[in-house]
């Protein structure tokens, strides 16, 4: 009997294939990106693959297509505490594809990347039978980069942005869950143009304040599990609450939904999550206000290897779910 | 009416694209990789994408797939006169694909880099309808990169290897021509296991002695086009004969083709073609037979912005033929 790759799924193919790949002594084969030092800088470099039949849902337009290439490709660059530089695209385009429809995915990828300063300088162009663009971003940092495995027991894990806007956003469009009309666009918008925060990450990074960093495009839960597994610590979750907005809460009030779960496995947030030693939180938190930006603490660093959410009184734990390619059964 | 990407093509498709990419001041939008220039070295970037459908012809194994992946990613890479150094490659692979021949494609991949002393670091996995591979291949050059455009007049044309091996592959791999038992091996490998030079391409970049390259990929008369379109200048071929290897007349002959074609327009062939200053050329064939190599001149660049092939005592026009993505009709 021959073992199919759906058997094993994405995250069990990527164990096996790190005994093939080299070891490049910057950042490891499970961290987010890949880098070399050169010159005494460092290079990042980061390729997502988007594929239209399984990653974009059809509400999605062609210049949001681009967009969340250029967001899911930096995002990486970003956690890493580097800046993202230049942008390349390979495109599996079938051929009865509309060009004005692939012009606005151009577009999309154009204005995003110089919405964020990067360069889109090109790629490459092929025939397939499904729209899919693979995406490579280059990013460059002055200082030591920010991996997963540096938190350390009693760091305090922290957060840049909301977390459940997305989780009720598929929920509409997947599953055509109710919502009040008032709050549709925020929700969809989380969804269709999430956004990333390059300048926070970079003056986070070189103030030397973060211990540990991973972005949160696969949701919330598995980053604090990623970061978990790398630095071999466990989190404690004490105010989930705090970064969960308000029209979540109503969403999920009236959807019989759990808005923690929003939070924990909404996934497409493209936030940081992060770790600050104790005594450097404060200069950290300042750091995130001179920007504009709001870094809230959630929890903190354990011994234990495993994630605790408080709830109230309740303490329950918080597996590692999330988005997985390549798992069908 | 709507236009479909195929009523363009690939190549009308990435005139339309030049005015959205940023012009990176290192290399341009249409030479065959992208660069930047960090504390006084070049970095430069290649991504390409490798779509089964209709890249890989049934025949050819999930480790030569790997080795494929590789050699087309470095062959750019060489080509600018960098040394290639790491390599990453996001896949989409169907639910039904065998583990073990994907594990087959990373050995080819994971072997191919070790071999050309590049570090196969990692990527991506996806769920796809078709297997696509998107490779993306990192090099640094001391000097300054070798670009499409600084062929001149007078300037001797040269490839680094032999040309129409691949042309008869194809022909028996895909329309099942006639060749004698002792030559297929011969035809198919060249198809199958295609080379680069990575050793000569740096040796000929860093003594100066090359004023533009191009890999030969899309088909060596496709591609002494592209050099003429960015150098501005023609080119007389006059000794095409020489880097036709005698098995390729004998194929020829047997299937009454012309072998000058099989030579022009078989593609997949990775051997660099490259323009040298008249009163360098000896310095260049020189450094090529240092390293074991051979480097051949075909001809000189001339005035007129056309190809030549002289042939006896006629005067051929070369078209700008090879193979095309998204030109179906």
């Amino acid at each position: 009997m021959c073992v199919r790759v759906d058997d094993l799924g994405e995250r069990k193919l990527i164990e096996i294939l790190q005994k093939f790949v080299a070891d490049n002594g910057v950042l490891g084969f499970g961290d987010d990106a890949s880098a070399f030092k050169i010159a005494g800088k460092m290079v990042v470099i980061n390729t997502d693959m988007l594929v239209k039949k399984t990653d974009v849902p059809k509400e999605m337009s062609p210049f949001q297509i681009g967009q969340r290439l250029v967001v899911m490709c930096l995002s990486d660059i970003v956690a890493k505490g580097a800046t993202p530089k230049l942008l390349l695209a390979a495109f599996g385009i079938p051929p009865e594809y509309e060009v004005e429809e692939f012009l606005e995915i151009i577009r999309g990828i154009s204005q995003t990347s110089e919405k964020y300063g990067v360069k889109y300088v090109g790629g490459d162009l092929n025939t397939a039978s499904d729209l899919i663009i693979s995406g490579t971003a280059i990013g460059i940092a002055e200082k030591a980069l920010i991996k997963r495995d540096g938190a350390k027991v009693g760091d305090i894990l922290c957060v840049t942005g909301p977390f459940g806007l997305t989780g009720a956003g598929f929920k509409i469009i997947l599953e055509n869950a109710e919502t009040p009309k008032s709050l549709q666009e925020t929700f969809i918008n989380a969804v269709f143009s999430p956004k990333i925060r390059p300048k926070l990450g970079l003056m986070l990074a070189e103030s030397g304040t973060v211990s540990a960093c991973i972005d949160s495009s696969d949701g919330l839960a598995w980053s604090i599990h990623e970061l978990s597994k790398a630095s071999q610590i466990g989190f404690e979750i004490t105010n989930l609450e705090t970064i969960i907005p308000k029209e979540v809460f109503i969403f999920a009030k009236k959807n019989h939904i759990d808005p923690y779960e929003l939070a924990l496995y909404g996934g497409e947030e493209f936030e940081l999550v992060l770790t600050v030693p104790k005594e450097r939180l404060e200069k950290a938190i300042k750091i995130a206000e001179k920007s504009g930006e709001i870094l809230t603490p959630i929890g903190k660093a354990i011994p234990e290897k495993n994630i605790f959410l408080k709830k109230g009184e309740k303490k329950i734990t918080i597996k590692p779910q999330g988005y997985e390619h390549l798992k069908t059964k």
